[in-house]
């Protein structure tokens, strides 16, 4: 640009509500994406893709609320006389959608897995995002589905938080079906879902609160009482379930539910999910949402404030709105984008690395460079990820660049190496400290293997 | 739905344009898509991610021609007070404006790859998607960047396609400074956009079209037949540098691009490119691009029909709309969803595997699921992907299900099993039989390790 013309360059700030990373951020944030893949693939779970962009008559088939209000809606362009479009806001409609289209090439039960990005105009806040990673794994049934799935969803779960390591955690577990036919039990005229409403706010409203609101519903003290006295059912998990069955609720839904939920624990149990990481709580009801059996939360123990980071459960009928087929089907969801934006901000991450390359080669002379890159090969076929600094640099400048990326390995190559066929390999040993050796070319991959 | 009761669905039909695929060929799509950022890896090159919608003036800020037109728009929602924003048409925009952005955080040279969906409105077309992965991989320096990347870049290209095992390929390499000086060394009033137009078109146009469109641009008899004679430089590498050589042209941009191909090729040839599979071509232009120096097309030997499968180049200035900083770059990008759908039309992929899942392992009874899951928990820590079939069906039903998954193994529990500790293991041997074998539980997953 010459001297003294003004340009103005556009706002290259990411928009609020988007979340953009820097490289060492993002090789953090990608490998607990990595993980929950993988453990999702574990499980016999297979990976699907839909477009970001769904007809807007399919976005908005099923009432969702405020969420409706939220669709970024997208205008037609080229020859394109289909309907208006808009983005996802989550991975069930497009997977109802998916079932709904290619119902007769899939086998049932159905395993899937999506982890993509979804949309919400939301009003700005800290820590709500406009565009989000969600993880769902869903296993939908054709007709029916076992119960026994309702058991291999949250173990997949605890496969994924044991490997995630952010300390102990604790999945809670319950039945919808339980609260409903306990509810429809007490024979009082207010709908159930307004009962649900106010069960939902149980554990952020106080016992008075709770009474009050409960009685401007018109139940009376004794059902109130009744609600209370369920709500204290405590203890292990065999004493919740002993204490649900003695509470003797006469109604056919609550006997479904309580042996659901048996079922569930049962399965779990055989899946290895160790009984302290879950927890029956005849609590949970997961908000007025459209779960009919199992429901399912997830608490970092030691971060009780971040809620609940991974909840889901059982629906009746996933595509209902899109097909005849009755579609059942169990599953769950990680907000990704809004998780890794709470643990770092807790420092339950560290983003120390800051290049994907495993080993940086440094050639001390432009001569070496050939020599480099010999060797870059010998390291990537041996499974390396290797960086090789091909620019003009003083040396200085090059060793700032290692400083920088901060990788496990760095390799110099001057001509002394050259000559003996060598290269001297740092490394950081035990403790931090950094560990000079020759090695030679021939032996480099192995001896770096048996380092790490 | 009660009977009678009419319910009209809306279309679930994916949008035309986009591409939606079936479980078995999303298991093969995400397989290249695995090697080609595994590939990027192995090189250094870290990972990015950035939001799908860009401001509208980011998106706008060069005159990108066409694609300007087919920007999908997006309204602004919540109390959204910024200006309207889009969806982004490449990866090279939100490049620029990272880079712009987050400068003082990065070091340089800096090599990052990213693969996501790009979106253009385009006109419905065959082959041509309005939904598309785009597989980015590119190297920024600050002030410079040493020309020995650009040998780097097709390095990676080459590794990333004897992977990806299509067969044969030829990378194509030339550099436009050339083209550029040979042009102004013609001394034609003709702007050099315009010659470099028609010499874009050469392998499209007969020789006479050749001819006549540069007469109409004012060319002399001898200024075409000093191009004809350029572009009849064939031969092996070394005979085309020695050919570009003895054409001796006297001008600056001519000699400066000669002397970065030879380094080009000197160092490719250092990084393992066998000399094979990349061809250095004068012919290439890469359209009206705003490539400067070297530039890239790679051809399956094979497939020549479906043109260039992977292109790009060098730049002088990345972000100069957004920035002051000068970044000069080279990279390369592969339209994946389009060479998808064309190598499946030529049957050059086949979608096999229906499931994510190495192993499926069926319960002959309800009574063996608890078996069928501790066996599942061992096969995972083994790092298999295992589907337990939990569903209540007869024993045909759940042959049909492990007939239409087809996965490599499928473990069979039943009461004899259970009795003798062990399993029933089937896998297609040799030749693709069928072989069946008992096999102690607690030896499986090194049987099944020695088997794959």
């Amino acid at each position: 640009m010459s001297a003294g013309v003004k340009k103005d360059f556009p706002a290259t700030k990411v928009m609020s509500g988007f979340m953009e990373l820097l490289p060492e951020e993002q090789i953090e944030f990608d490998l607990m994406k990595d993980k929950i893949l993988e453990t999702f693939h574990s499980f016999g779970y297979t990976a699907l893709d839909t477009p970001v962009m769904e007809r807007l008559e399919i976005l908005r088939a099923k009432d969702v609320g405020e969420t409706a209000t939220q669709i970024y809606e997208i205008e037609p362009r080229g020859e394109q006389t289909e309907s208006k479009s808009g983005l996802r806001f989550d991975l069930t409609v497009p997977l109802a959608r998916y079932v709904a289209e290619h119902f007769a090439d899939l086998s049932f039960p159905f395993r899937r897995c999506h982890i993509a990005k979804v949309y919400r105009g939301e009003r700005a806040q800290k820590g709500r995002f406009r565009e989000f990673y969600q993880c769902d794994v869903d296993v939908i049934g054709h007709g029916s589905l076992s119960i026994r799935y309702d058991a291999e969803i949250p173990s997949i779960i605890y496969q994924l938080f044991k490997k995630l390591d952010f300390g102990k955690f604790t999945i809670r577990v319950n039945n919808r079906k339980l609260l409903q036919g306990l509810v429809d039990s007490l024979g009082c005229e207010a709908s159930t879902e307004s009962i649900l409403g106010v069960i939902d706010r149980i554990e952020k409203i106080s016992s008075e609160q709770f009474g009050e609101q409960l009685k401007e519903l018109g139940l009376t003290g004794e059902m109130t009482d009744k609600l209370i006295k369920f709500f204290e059912i405590k203890g292990t998990n065999a004493e919740v379930l002993d204490g649900l069955k003695s509470f003797n609720v006469d109604n056919q839904d609550y006997i479904d539910g309580l042996s659901e939920l048996v079922t569930a624990a049962e399965f779990m149990k055989a899946l290895g999910v160790e009984e302290d990481y879950y927890k029956i709580d005849p609590v949970i009801v997961r908000g007025l949402s459209y779960y009919t059996g199992t429901v399912y939360e997830t608490v970092l123990d030691d971060y009780p404030k971040l809620g609940s980071v991974c909840s889901g459960g059982r629906y009746d009928n996933l595509a209902e709105h899109y097909t005849k087929e009755k579609l059942p089907g169990v599953g769950i969801s990680i907000g990704l984008t809004r998780l890794f934006h709470q643990i770092r901000e807790i420092g339950l991450v560290e983003c120390s690395k800051k290049t994907a390359a495993d080993v940086i080669i440094v050639p001390k002379e432009d001569a070496n460079i050939p020599c480099a890159l010999s060797v870059s090969q010998l390291l990537r076929a041996g499974g390396f990820k290797v960086d090789v600094l091909l620019e003009d640099m003083n040396i200085k400048k090059k060793f700032k660049y290692v400083d920088r990326k901060d990788s496990r390995f760095t390799i110099v190559i001057g001509r002394e190496e050259e000559d003996s066929s060598s290269v001297t390999l740092s490394y950081k040993g035990e403790g931090g400290k950094f560990e000079k050796l020759q090695v030679a070319q021939s032996e480099l991959a192995d001896k770096m293997k048996g380092l790490c």
